[in-house]
C-alpha cells in the first residue's frame, strides 16, 4: 500500500493552464500538456471507452497502465472535482461525467458546505470533506484495503501532499513545452529529493518520466 | 557555425545556486548540481587537467564531449567571468585561473569601464564589451571562423540570446535535485520550443539530458 501522485508538468514545471476561454474552456495548452497521455491505448480504453484498440503501446502507456493499476481510493481537490465552475449548484455532480474514470471511492476535499456522498456508476462514490492532509488520507487508506491511494489533483493539492511527506511515490510526466504560467509544481519544495530514490526514462513522444519513490 | 548554450538545471529550473558562504564559496547545492558533470573523464581532463583517464564514460561523458567540441569563440556575462567578485580591482583576471578551459577567444559582457583584452596560457583571450546579444553575437562570430559560438552563462545573459532568437541548440542537463532558489532558466520562454526540435536522453547518473535544435 502506497500514497502516489501522476501528475503532467511542462518542461517549466506548470501543472495547469491558463488560455482557457470560453469556447475553448480547456485551452489549446492544456491539450499540449495531456496530448502523449490522452493518445495512449490505455487512457482511450479507461476513459475515453474506445475499445477499438486504437493509442500508442510505449512508454507513456506503460505509464498510463499504472496509473490505473492497485488504486484503492483518490483524493481530489474542489477545482479537480469541478466545484470552482459551478459553486452554487447544490446539484452539481462535477465534470467527469455519468461513469468517471475512478471506479474507487473519491475524496473531495472542499470547504463549502458538506454534502452527502455522489455514487455514480462503475464504482465511483465521491465523498465531500473538510480536512487537513493526514486526516483525509486516513480516511481514505481505511476504505483502500491493500490497494494504493492517489493524490490525483490539483496540484495544490499535492503539494500539500508532498510538502506533509505523505507520499510514498511521484510520477511526473515532463512534457517538453514552456508554458511561462500557471501553478508550478516545484515550489516549496526545496529538498524534496531526499529520501527519495530518483529515475527517469524517456518516451518516444519526448516525454520523460522522472519518478521518486522512498 | 551554431549558436550553442549547454547549462546544468535542477529539475525546479534553477541555474544558480544560493547557499555559498565565505567558508564554501561554491556551496554544496553546487557541487549537486554539477555532480554528474564534473565526474566526467572529459571534464577531468579538460578542465582539471587530469591525464589518468579517471571519470565517468558514460551518456554525461558523450555530452562532456561535445561540449568542448567545434567552438570557436564564446561568450559570458560579467558575473561568470568573476567580475562581481572583485569589481574594483583592474588587475583581477577573472577565476578561471592561469590556464581557462575555453582555449578561444571569450567575450566579456560588461557594463564597467572597458579594459584591453586579457591573453592567457592555452589560446583563452577575453575580450571586454558592453553590447547587446545582437552585436556581441556577430563579434563572435567572425572570430569562430566556421566553428560553433557558445553562450558559456550565467543564466540571465543566456536568457538574453534566447529571447533574442539567436540560440540555435539549446542543451540542459537537468539534475534531479529541487534547489527551490536561485535564477529560474525558463523565466519568460513561454512558447519557446516553437521552430525547434526537442529531444532527450537520461545519463546513468540520472540525469536527463534535453536539447532543443533548429
Amino acid at each position: 500500500m502506497a500514497v502516489r501522485v501522476d501528475l503532467n508538468i511542462s518542461l517549466d514545471g506548470f501543472a495547469t493552464t491558463t488560455d482557457q476561454t470560453p469556447e475553448n474552456p480547456f485551452g489549446e495548452d492544456w491539450a499540449r500538456l495531456t496530448k502523449a497521455y490522452v493518445s495512449t491505448r490505455t487512457f482511450r480504453q479507461r476513459v475515453l471507452h474506445d475499445t477499438s484498440g486504437a493509442g500508442t503501446t510505449g512508454v507513456d502507456d506503460a505509464y498510463g497502465k499504472a496509473y490505473f493499476e492497485n488504486v484503492g481510493a483518490e483524493i481530489m481537490g474542489a477545482g479537480m472535482f469541478g466545484f470552482h465552475d459551478n459553486a452554487d449548484d447544490p446539484g452539481w455532480s462535477g465534470w467527469w461525467g455519468d461513469e468517471p474514470p475512478f471506479h474507487v471511492p473519491v475524496f473531495v476535499l472542499t470547504h463549502t458546505a458538506p454534502r452527502p456522498p455522489l455514487e455514480l456508476s462503475g464504482g465511483t462514490t465521491f465523498h465531500f470533506l473538510s480536512a487537513p492532509p493526514r486526516e483525509a488520507l486516513d480516511r481514505a487508506l481505511d476504505v483502500a484495503g491493500h490497494q494504493d491511494v492517489r493524490i490525483g489533483g490539483g496540484p495544490t493539492v499535492i503539494r500539500d501532499f508532498l510538502t506533509a511527506g505523505l507520499v510514498d511515490r511521484l510520477h511526473v510526466a515532463i512534457v517538453p513545452i514552456l508554458l511561462g504560467r500557471g501553478i508550478r509544481l516545484w515550489d516549496g519544495l526545496r529538498g524534496f529529493e531526499a529520501g527519495y530514490e530518483v529515475s527517469a526514462e524517456t518516451a518516444e513522444s519526448g516525454v520523460v518520466h522522472v519518478t521518486f519513490r522512498r
